[in-house]
Parts: structure tokens; sequence; C-alpha cells
């Protein structure tokens, strides 16, 4: 059974939990008070600003009520409210918070080359029936930030069916959707669709595309398979290897542009390895045909920033990070783009290679699967 | 007439410049060489990657050329490549670079109330036919974050001409637009729309939606004037005031959630005062409604950091920081949706008002403004 203290001032409510006590400011408690002057009931939202709690807001008085619920009057509004003691745990504050440079969320699972027997793939016709298959292949995209598709049509358009399933296209200069369209002619060398180094798309862009459909339509040629890399765990092995390294790419702007088109002129000044203020790792940005001059590392870092960039390189092409297969037509594949670097490997014979391709956003992804499991929760709570 | 010198090792190369000597690294010069086997001549991506240049690479030989141009010999590769001199001094990385946190690129022009004599406006047939007043416009939407249309048709569906002026509408689970439609009765006081504390629009997204367009169809009622405050005025005000608020509310991350409709649950966990990793002040997420409990700010810090959080808001809340005005039907305003803050006055009286609201990004904002710029620059040149 918890209990609860109030210091001498009013300031700090101190909830006693199996896990130890927990402390809670006065105005943190006020500004989340739980009932329905203060968040609509419906949707969550606040009903009212951080102006409309007194500066001086502090604790009567406060105790377990014979419902279990902690129950808080602050002064001086007088108001009495009742708060969840499971709430409160799962929102303390009064931990230990730093952490190494570069940490993870739980749920975030960085992976090498041993992926390659494993990737998550859902059959689109048991995704567009939602439910249990969807939500798992949502959750991989998330843990892993790279999914495919299998069993989708092998036509033109079908990649929006898959965006439907979790968001909204994002359209740039490029269209709603791009065609990537190779016939290959040994006979022009030019031609053959030489590989590209693994990247992410459009760093040029801020804010980027957050996500990528590539989807198959046709594939005869010999060559020409898709490989993905995980630019977090390749970003965690440079630091693990080098935290010198780590830093200089996460504390200085990189420089991305695109002039390739008339009337396009793209341009973004961005870290190749992006952190949170409190060091989480949040993207990555890593394309070598569309780097500008670095002009944001100081002199005196500049080789120990290309330094360190080569290394980042040289992990990123190290066959044991990466996880290659083949697009059969009505195949697609859906990264994170602020993680997860895709390439084409070259082709050799002779024949053609058509997939399309589209941007969508991250934050719909999330959604469609938070939502799913909030869904599921209530509904076992019931 | 500018000199080099190479010094022993073939590392560095300096070239002497009226502002004084600029330093550049031999693998940085290696990799902005502008020939067309590094950089494409159309469209400028880099053919190569860092990977492709060796690891030693170091300057074997040095000197002007009789064209003005700075001739570069490297070792090991045996490769020559001319540099346009006023090229490196435009893009020297050797020179004094720490700023105060918070520091702004040129071209962008923080503002306060005193913006009301001259808010930007363009001509909405006039941005339609192109040229200097749209590139004009659009340069004064990225200098303040904010300007207004006029004269657009006073139609349904306009605001997506709006945004035909510049780029893509940023499709979100709110549809491709919203509707903003209030019918005013003053019987029901809870129906007369009260005011909104100014905001950031959906800070629970990660990737925000970095524009809004917001278009006037009907506005019968009196009040509900349209404000906006310049975020980043108010970030170096707070900062001005007192620095430490404004690392508090830089350093930790705030939450941010909407989960108000079936199948939604969207959640972000970034800082209202948003720096790249060199201080560059990017970004602003200020939004009551949506903020979700602080979770990530050390229990030691908590009530300094909800101190600062309160300055930010009576910041804002200044009405010497706003600036009002009311929409007409066929205006629109544009605004910078990670800078500045809009919100809506309380109304009073009868009567509609009725806007259209959606969505786009920044990306092609700049784009289309760099590119008119960048067109207009190599036709003087010509």
């Amino acid at each position: 059974m918890p209990s609860v203290t109030v210091d001498p001032t009013g300031t700090v409510l101190t909830l006693a939990t199996p896990a130890g006590p927990r402390r809670f400011h006065a105005v943190w408690l006020r500004d989340n008070a739980p009932d329905p002057e203060t968040r609509a009931p419906g949707n969550g939202q606040k009903l009212i600003a951080l102006r409309d709690i007194p500066a001086d807001t502090r604790i009567a008085a406060a105790g377990m009520r014979g419902d279990g619920r902690v129950e808080v009057r602050f002064d001086p509004e007088e108001k009495t409210v009742a708060f969840d003691p499971a709430w409160l745990e799962e929102h303390a504050y009064d931990h230990p918070t730093p952490r190494a440079r570069g940490w993870l969320p739980a749920g975030v699972e960085t992976w090498d080359a041993g992926l390659a027997e494993s990737v998550p793939c859902g059959d689109f016709a048991a995704l567009q029936g939602g439910g249990a298959a969807l939500r798992d292949w949502l959750g991989s995209l998330m843990r892993y930030g790279f999914a495919k598709v299998a069993n989708a049509p092998a036509e033109p358009g079908a990649l929006f069916k898959v965006v439907d399933l979790f968001g909204y296209v994002r359209e740039t200069n490029y269209g709603r959707h791009f065609e990537v369209r190779t016939e290959v002619d040994p006979t022009n060398l030019a031609f053959t669709g030489l590989g590209l180094q693994a990247h992410t798309d459009n760093p040029y862009r801020d804010p980027v595309p957050t996500v990528q459909v590539l989807h198959c339509l046709e594939s005869s040629a010999a060559g020409g398979e898709n490989m993905v890399v995980d630019g977090f765990a390749a970003a965690l092995r440079l630091r693990d290897e080098n935290p010198e390294a780590f830093d200089l790419l996460a504390d200085h702007c990189a420089r991305f542009e695109y002039v390739g088109e008339e009337g396009v002129c793209l341009t973004a000044r961005r870290p190749m390895i992006e952190l949170a203020p409190d060091g989480e790792l949040v993207g990555i940005r890593f394309n070598n045909r569309s780097c500008a001059a670095l002009v944001d590392v100081p002199f005196d870092r500049m080789e120990a920033y290309y330094a360190a960039y080569r290394r980042l390189g040289e992990i990123i092409d190290d066959t044991a990070m990466e996880v290659t297969f083949r697009l059969a037509p009505g195949e697609a594949f859906v990264v994170d783009n602020t993680r997860v670097l895709h390439a084409r490997k070259a082709y050799s014979g002779t024949g053609t290679r058509w997939l399309q391709g589209c941007y969508a956003d991250k934050d719909a992804l999330r959604s469609t699967h938070d939502a799913m499991v909030r869904a599921g929760r209530l509904e076992a709570a019931q």
C-alpha cells in the first residue's frame, strides 16, 4: 500500500513505492492534475496553460483515499485532485538520468547481418486486414527501422497501398512517387547500373522524409539486389571503437545540397549523427552524393572529422553490417529514413529492374501502431 | 592577386586572401574538387564516396595558374585539380566559430510588435506571376517566419493555391486540410470562442509540419483576430534575461501528446527550444494543450525548468511581442511552424468565422526561393 508525505514547505510530495521513494514537485503535480478542468476527459488535451496555475502553488495537504488514490490539496487555489499512484510511479522523474551519448529508448534494437535470418516481413493481404498482423509488422518497423512486405500487387501505384497501411505520402519535387527503372544492357558500360554506397535519402531536405517505401514491379536482371544497413548500429559501433570520432560527427553540422533540376535548390545543415539534447540517438544522415563542402567544422578538428567520417563509411561498407535481399515483383520494403541506410548492388547480365518509390512520415506510422497497442490494452482492462 | 603555399608535409594549403590567410586540409580540398570525375557537372552531385579518396591524400604541389585558378596536385592519385579562389574563400572554415547559444544565421531577423507597421504581404495574383514578387515574398517568409497573402479567392480550397506557390501539402490524420469554423452565439458562453494562447501546431508530431497556411473564407464575428509571435525573439529574450533558463529549455526534452481520435496516438519527445549541435537556434515547440507530463527533466532541475517554462510563456503573452491582424475573406497567412507561434483572440458579438488550414514543409519553400535567387545570379553573371 503506497503512502505519501509532504515536506514542511508544501513543495515536494514523496510517494513511497516498492522501488523506493519518488518525489514530485507541487507545480508538476498541479500541472499534471487529471481532473476534467485541467485535462479534457475525451482527448486528454490540457485545458489550461501554465499561466493559469499560480506561481506560488504548494501542497496544502496530501493523503491516501479509501479507493487507493492519492489526494492532494493545492493552495492558493484550494483545489483538491486525486491521482492514480500507478500513473505517478510510471511518470516519476526522480531517478538517475545520465546515460551514455547515443542511448536508445526501450523497444529500439540495433542489428547487423545476422538479421538476414529473420527479416521482418508482412503478407500484404494480412496487413490490410489490420489487427495483430499490422500491429506486429509496424512494431517491427519501429524496432528495426526496416520491414518487408510480400505478396502485394505487382502493379504501378501499389506502393500507395503500402503507405495507406500506416500513414500519408510526403509529396516532394520528385512527385508523389518516383520511378527507379533501369534497362540493363551490358554493351553499354555506363548503363549497367553500378552499385551505390548505402545512404539515407534526401539529407538535403529539412525535414527529411522520415519513411521510404520501395516497391518492385519488374526484376529480371541479375544483380541489383537491395541492401540495408542499420545506421544506429554503425554509429554505435563507431562510438564503441572511438568515442571522440562519434562526438565529432554528432557535435558538428554537415552540409547537404541538391540543385539538380530547374527551380530546385535544396540545402540542409544538420549533423551526420543527430542526438537529442540528452544524448538519445535520434537520426543518421549519410549520403556521399549530396554532401556539400563542410564549413562548420573548425580548422583544428577538420582532419579528425574526416577520419571519423571515413571510419563511419568503412563500418557502413562492412558486409558484416548489411542485410541483402532480392525484391521479387510484388514485394516492397519500408525503411525508417532517419536510421536505416539502403543501397542497390551492381547489376550484371541483361534484363530490366523497375521499382517505384515514395516517401512518407514516421509520426503517422508510430501513431497507427501505438493506437492499436493502446486500444488492445483498454480492451484487455475491461 | 591571391597566392598559395603548402606546408612541408603536404597536409595544409594556405591561401592568402585580403581578409588574411585561409588554411585548407588536403583531404578537404580533394573531397571538394570541382572536376567532372568528382562532381557531376549538371547537378553537382558527388560521383565518388570518401572511400574512393586515399586516406593518405596529400598535396604534392600547388600554385596559381595564369587564369587565376589555384592548381593543386594530389598524391598518391597524381590528380591535378583547379579551384576557383573565390569559391575557396567563400567556403573557408579557418575562422573563429564559437558563438553564443541561440545564434541565428544571416538573413533571419527577429521581430516584435513593431513589425505590425510592415507585415510582409504579397498580392495573390502577383505571387502567382512568379518573378521578383514571389521571390521577395518567400524571402520575407524566410526572414521573418511569417507573411500574409492578400486578394486570394475567398473559395474553399484556395489555400492549396497558396501552397502551390512554393511547395506541397503535408497530409496528416487531419486530412489534406482542416476546417476552422465557428458560429458565434453569445447566448451560449461555452461556444463564444475563447482566446487561445499562442502556440506552434502539432508539436506531438515528429517531424512537425514545418509550414502552416490559414486562409479566411468568412469573417463576420467581432473579435477572433489572428495573432502571431516570433518564437525565436521570445527564446532570445529569455536567454538575454536568464541564460540558465534558456539552457534548461534547450537541454531537456519535453513531451507532447495527442490521442484525441480513434486510431490516433501521436507522441513526441523534443525540447521546447531546439538548437543545432553548435548552438544555432533551429526550432520552437510551445503548446500548452498538448504538453504531456515532463519526465525527462531531473528532479533537481524540475522547479527551475518550470520557472523557465513559465517565464517563456509570459514573454510569449507579452503584447509587446505580438502582431495582431484581422484576416478578411480571401486573405491568408503562412507561418514557419518551427518558429512563429500563432493564436486566435476571443470573439464577441454574433456572426461566423471560417478559415481553412493546411500544413506544408519548409524544404520546398526554401528551395523555391533559393532557386530563384540562384537563377537571378546566374543570369546577372552572363
